[in-house]
Formats: structure tokens, C-alpha cells, sequence
């Protein structure tokens, strides 16, 4: 937590389904404030230990990822900037990633529902077992940070936006500074979708998906415009990672999308070749530790993007 | 070098222009041997510590990028993989970087011609000055680096392809194991474009663009397929980039591109404001020593591109 002092704790029930400036604000705070978040899973405890594959398809789409919030931040008006500096995580313990048909980089080729169950150390984010396959570093963060829309109605909560959302950016951790363009009168933070581990992409469509108390200090910037969220690190980012070096396999085209896909086939296919993993399970597992880069994206017309696996997770 | 023992060295000389499987080799060589190859710079030695800005619109486009090679590796055969040790680099000392119009990922905002030369420690490699606004970690590599294609006739040097050439993947560094598919007898293996330091992208078009010998080593490992190169790292990527964190911009929407026009367009405007560069200078900046990443690339429809800015270079 810093040296920041905990004024107020929001409770799971002060928690919205999507995006709506009209939502009532859980707690009115003076900026400055720090406040402890009690965050769902983005399956809102759905699933649990004792969860099988079949729970993959009985998921409630209609309630999915709720973000605990809304905060109005007094004084906060369109053309400010929030600053939102991520204090600490307090991550419960249990976590599941899915392969949910229909949804992920490649969605084409994995059409059937798969389940991993995760039990980590919540005191020492000890790597995590992953099977008998692979142990994963941790480093928890929220998936979906942001405030609301200036445009009035429900929006969906899957895609993020210039106001951010469900951005899934993994070095949203501790110590980090994000900085949000304020749209409406209070801001109307929330946050939610807690992960303990996922890499850049979260190419199969979760991470570590876990239930979470996060803390988080808000601040305002006035009258400063931004176009899309930023951020800064306190320090490196992958360093929990990258000890052994890296696995990658590149896709080279036109398309950074088509690119994208073809590097992560290539890692797909060397861990099913080389480790001996079924294909669901090695999907997973680079959704949750491995990294997409774009490694050019200038030599006309091919691009090379990348995708980079770390080898510490088999060491 | 490692334990490679070195056999033969390739002069700048045996260089040629784009991609032909009839190019007469430079040399027949066993499985196994250690070669070091002179390396041009991209601009075949147009640049000097005299050079000037009028000095970009006069480079010789139909002599850019000259490779040196190529390499006949005996009984490489077609379904083979090449795999290249990459051993070690000896950089000249001199570098450029330039904004070449037309060319680079924002050429519709940056129509004028930049040029910013290098001037470091070859032995050292000490971080290098950029002007008076930063200094600039190293990391040498070869930006081209391929085996001829399989279909007949000249192909341009520019873009990379399934068999490797341009990749400008800012980790073939030493250390680093490469594996490429072999499509014709002898594979033809050529090297150059050597890069001093660039960071993921390469997104103004250039590096820090650099004359150096390479030392390889070219082994075979028959009859595997493989559809795009692939790559090992010996240990970690980013530790001389990543000790004092990063400052980060997002670009979010359904188009990759855009999203990483964005997140670039958000870091330049960041420098700009930050550390009072002018623009040109931040792009140049932004191509050696930044990275762009794919965050998240499944909720549907907006994708979430970085811009990694290395705050080190500030330090």
C-alpha cells in the first residue's frame, strides 16, 4: 500500500454488470482517497475447486466480469486526467483458466470447452503449478480498470475503450501509475476481473482468473487531455519471467492479426511436440505466461510479429 | 564465439542485393562451421560521421540492404532446418538512424527527412548518446538474416519472409539459436543489416544502423519441417532496457495497425511534452530503444497495443 492510508473498503455487492454512467456511485471520495476494492472473478464465482469441465458451458454470459464501483471522485469533470496508482493485491488463493468455445485468438481451431484449476500460495505468490506441466510465475493485476463513458446507455463490459475497461494489460501490478481521460462528472471508477498471471495477448482468452482485494489510490489531474489510457512502471516487468530466456516462434505477413495467430500456432505445436502437452493445455499455458511483440512492423509488406514463451516455467 | 572454433571469414565483397537462388555462392561449407561475415550497414556505406540530412534523399535504394553470402551449407536439402548459432558481434562504432520519407510506421505524419548519427564504444558498449536528449542501451544484431527462397528470380531485400531475411527481430543477438526453413539445395544463408540497438518494431523504419563482422556458426537438422522461423534466447531479453521501468501509451480498437499507430502517436506526444524533443527526434528515439507489444488481442471487438518506453535512457 505505499504510504498511502486506507480510507474505505467497497464491498463485492457495490458491483455493476457493463459499463452505464447512470449507475449510482458506491462511495463519493475526495481525490487522494485510497480504497481497498473487493473484486470478483470475471466469472462471478462461478467457478470453485470442486468445478469440472462442464461448468464451462453453463457459465452466466449475462453476468460476467463485474467490476466493483462505480467511485465519484469529487471534482472530477470531463477533460481531466484520473490517476489511479495501484497500491497492492490481496489474491485469494484459487484461480481457473478456460478455453470458452467461441471466444480466444483461435477460436476456429478450439472448439471445445477446457478447464484448468489453479491453488497458489497467496502469501508468496510461489509459482504456480499448472498440472503436471509447467510452473507459472505470478504477478497479479486487474483486467478491467476504467471509468465511464461520456455516451449515456449500458455498454458491454468485453471490450476496452479510450476510457479503459477490460484492457488485460499484464503490468497493470503493483507499483504501477495509470492515467485515465475522465468523460464524465465523478469519473465513476471501477475495477474488477482480477488475474493472478497472464501474458501480453491473454491469447486464449483468460488468465489466471481470481478473486482479489485490490488497493488502489485515486488522483485527479485537472484539466489535462489524454486520448487513450497510459501508464508507467516502477520498474521492469518481466523479470519474474524471463531468468531462462525464451522459446518464440514468429508469423510474417500482411495481416499483424493472421501474424499474430501463426506465431502462436508455431508455440502450440513446439509445446505439444517438445513437452509432450495435449493442444487445450498448451493454448492455456502461453495465455498465461507467454508474450505476443510486434518485432517490425515497418518492411513493406511483411510484418514479423512474435511470440515469446518463457522457458522458466519448465525449469 | 563460444567453443566454435572459427573456420573462414566471408568479405563484404561476396555481398548481393535481394533474394535469388541463382546468386553464386561465396563459399561451400560442412554442417558445423563457424564463418564470420563482414556486414555492411543498410545504407552499403553511404553514411559517415560527415554525413548530413540532405545526404537521406540521395541513398541508393536499388543498392540498400546488401546481404553477404550467400552460403552453401553441404547437404542441406529442401524439408531441412538451418540452424544458426549466433556467436558474437564486433560493431564498427559508427551508426545512423534516419526518417526516410515514405518509409516507417507514421510516414503520413513524419514527411520530412531526419538523421541522427552514432558515435559509441565498440569495445564497451556503453549506452550511446542520442544528441543531448538520451542515452541510448546497446545490443548488436543482425536485422537480415535468410536462406534463399525457393522460387526462382529476384526478390526484394525489404520484407522478411517464411525463410527469414529482413526480420529486424531485436533478439537475434549473441546467444541466440536460430532455426530456418531450407528450401533450396545448399540452403544459401546470408547475413547483414547489423543493428547496434532497436527496439521491438523498429517503428521510424531504422535502427541504430551499424557496419559489424558476425560470427555464425550453420549446423543442419535434416528432414524436419518448419513453417516460419523460430528462436532461442540464452537468458533474458530486456534487462539492459528495463531496470528504471517503463512509460507506456495504449492504442485500443478493432485494427492492429491503428492501435500501434496510436500507442506510438501517444508516446511521441508524451516526449514531446515530457522531455521537449521535437517530434522527428522522439520517432528516431521510439525506433531504437521502444517496444510494441500486443496487451490483448481477444475481447471483442478492440485490441489493446503498447508503446514501451524505456525510462533508462533517461538516467
Amino acid at each position: 500500500m505505499c504510504d498511502h492510508h486506507l480510507v474505505k473498503t467497497i464491498h463485492g455487492h457495490h458491483c455493476h454488470n457493463g459499463w452505464d454512467n447512470s449507475n449510482p456511485p458506491a462511495a463519493h471520495v475526495a481525490p487522494g482517497t485510497t480504497l481497498e476494492f473487493n473484486c470478483h472473478d470475471s466469472s462471478a464465482g462461478h467457478f470453485s475447486a470442486a468445478s469440472t469441465l462442464g461448468d464451462v458451458l453453463t457459465m452466466p454470459f449475462d453476468k460476467i466480469n463485474p467490476v466493483t464501483g462505480p467511485i465519484f471522485v469529487d471534482g472530477a469533470a470531463p477533460g481531466d486526467i484520473l490517476k489511479v496508482t495501484i497500491d497492492s493485491f490481496k489474491p485469494s488463493g484459487f484461480g481457473w483458466t478456460a478455453n470458452i468455445p467461441g471466444f480466444g485468438l483461435l477460436a476456429d481451431q478450439f472448439k471445445e470447452p477446457a478447464l484448468a484449476l489453479w491453488h497458489y500460495e497467496r502469501d508468496t505468490l510461489a509459482p504456480a503449478a499448472f498440472g503436471q506441466f509447467a510452473k507459472v510465475p505470478l504477478k497479479p493485476f486487474a483486467g478491467t480498470i476504467g471509468v465511464a463513458l461520456a455516451e449515456p446507455g449500458l455498454h458491454s463490459i468485453v471490450p476496452p475503450r479510450r476510457v479503459g475497461g477490460n484492457l488485460d494489460i499484464r503490468d497493470l501490478s503493483a507499483g504501477t501509475t495509470l492515467y485515465l481521460p475522465v468523460e464524465v462528472a465523478g469519473a465513476l471508477f471501477s475495477i474488477g476481473d482480477t488475474h493472478a498471471a497472464q501474458g501480453d495477448g491473454e491469447v486464449c482468452g483468460t488468465a489466471i482468473e481470481s478473486a482479489m482485494d485490490v488497493v488502489v489510490t485515486l488522483d485527479l489531474i485537472k484539466d489535462t487531455p489524454l486520448a487513450m489510457p497510459r501508464f508507467s512502471t516502477p520498474g521492469p516487468v518481466t523479470r519474474h519471467l524471463d531468468a531462462a530466456g525464451y522459446e518464440v516462434c514468429t508469423g510474417i505477413g500482411p495481416d499483424l492479426m493472421k501474424a499474430a495467430r501463426d506465431a502462436l500456432s508455431g508455440t502450440i505445436d513446439w509445446l505439444c511436440r517438445e513437452h509432450q502437452m495435449p493442444a487445450e493445455q498448451a493454448y492455456m499455458l502461453c495465455s498465461v505466461c507467454g508474450d505476443l511483440r510486434i518485432s517490425e512492423i515497418v518492411d513493406m509488406p511483411n510484418w514479423v510479429v512474435s511470440f515469446y514463451f518463457p522457458k522458466i516455467v519448465f525449469s
